[in-house]
């Protein structure tokens, strides 16, 4: 995460899972990678438990509205039904940013 | 989540714990318990891995600041050095929401 950058978002991705792989794994390792190289990607965070929760990091609105355009990005929200039992997309504005590395 | 609201803010907390527990489990359930009687409060996410990260709800930027006033609260925050290798906390404005319940 660049710390230096005054205002940024955050998107996070809240999800529970379904049974169903059927390609998840490979797809959620591959857009990991498809992010890193998307304009204005700052970072990616992520922890799972009965909840999953990602969390990716951008410069500007309309570099997430790219990102979301993908088409390889595009496929794996098309498959959302098959891979979660619920999922909530949350894109905000960090207004405020401190702690300690 | 009360998704009925127009506008609202999260608080990402990310988190690398140490080895040490001295009260943190306890302190962590307290702490979630307390802040669902605060005014604002609208809900809590977490999930854990290597990293952890929990995300509160919240209705407006004063609410956020009565809970991190709050005295048992702030006692905690004292504690963070004993607790965490590296912490961070990223007070958002939730601007877009949506998903599949």
């Amino acid at each position: 995460m660049k710390n230096e950058i005054d205002s940024y978002y955050a998107v996070i991705f809240t999800s529970v899972r379904t049974d169903i792989d059927d390609g998840y794994s490979e797809m959620s390792k591959q857009l990991q990678d498809l992010a890193k190289d998307q304009p204005g990607y700052l970072g990616f965070e992520s922890a799972s438990g009965e909840l999953n929760i990602s969390i990716s990091y951008w410069r500007s609105l309309e570099d997430i509205a790219n990102w979301k355009a993908n088409v390889t990005h595009a496929y794996a929200q098309s498959r959302h039904a098959d891979w979660y039992e619920k999922y909530r997309v949350r894109i905000c504005k960090v207004e405020k940013d401190y702690g300690r590395e």
